[in-house]
């Protein structure tokens, strides 16, 4: 970011008054510009005990397995954003049961919020942005190809939850690529 | 949002290639500016009982009562902004005990992400953007003077939860006021 949205002129680093943060502020008209974390949202869903996962067709980690997830868009609840997600990716449609999981890596500057649910026929199709989609066995999840470790903590919390028919809220912060949480076992 | 922050050159509405909304695009270098929703951290704290609430200084909504949140930065993750927005704003000293409400208000793009937790000591004073501080005995809350009304909302489902010792996430998204959501009474 080196240009002013209102007017653009350029930035500068400067901690404007009343605050306590560097920010990027316009050299010319002081508009401030902040920057903050992104929401990702999306869903781990299944179709008879079988978990739904995508393969990523783009960047970054081209290849790698993940669940249904994508950018929040303005305009939308986190619901639709998963919903819409899901659909997207894998074409399936999709009953959300309940929140799932909210963590964030904070080296990247997001945060997951992510539904369970439960598909309402088998129909999947790898949407432009994947290069497969495929619905897993908990024994057949490629656990190595998985796209982040935060995602196969989640899943293998997930399968643990589906087999024993209760679910724990999954939520906390990522660091070195496991959630440490406040909370990670409290009952939902 | 009109100049492109990469080079300074005007923006215009187009839908890029393999995108299906329209997006602020620099008609010179092609640079797409997307904008997506930003996300409130904060708490919902007592002590003995009393919850903590400020009255706001700033806009909008000036004077109004509501919990300590604010926007998450960069760099963060959820509970160390949640803990900042709350030292910020009440001078207090929290122990987040878990997540307390997740929920989105889809017409002004922002996501809330509040926690639950216990004041260490009753000592409170209010920060820069905060004309008052105070800690409010159930019957003394400020139902009429609050922030918004999903925050009224939240503050009922707290002193009920505090009352029966027993705390549901409260999730959702806020429609004309009040949260619904698929899951607002799971246990947590």
């Amino acid at each position: 970011m080196k240009y002013c949205t209102e007017c653009g002129q350029t930035l500068e680093w400067k901690t404007p008054a009343g605050d306590n943060l560097e920010r990027l502020v316009c050299t010319s008209c002081a508009a401030v510009h902040y920057q903050n974390p992104r929401i990702i949202t999306g869903c781990v869903a299944q179709w008879q005990g079988r978990v739904l996962l995508c393969r990523r067709a783009i960047e970054p980690r081209t290849g790698s397995w993940t669940v249904p997830a994508g950018y929040m868009e303005n305009g939308e609840s986190m619901e639709q954003a998963a919903l819409r997600e899901a659909r997207e990716e894998t074409g399936a449609d999709i009953r959300l049961d309940a929140l799932y999981s909210v963590f964030d890596i904070q080296a990247i500057n997001q945060v997951y919020i992510i539904y369970r649910g439960v598909m309402r026929s088998p129909h999947i199709a790898a949407g432009v942005e994947c290069s497969e989609v495929r619905l897993f066995e908990p024994a057949e999840i490629p656990w190595n190809e998985l796209f982040y470790p935060a995602m196969g903590e989640m899943l293998e919390r997930y399968q643990s939850d589906l087999a024993r028919g209760r679910f724990t809220l999954y939520t906390g912060t990522s660091v070195s690529g496991r959630v440490s949480s406040i909370d990670k076992d409290q009952v939902q």
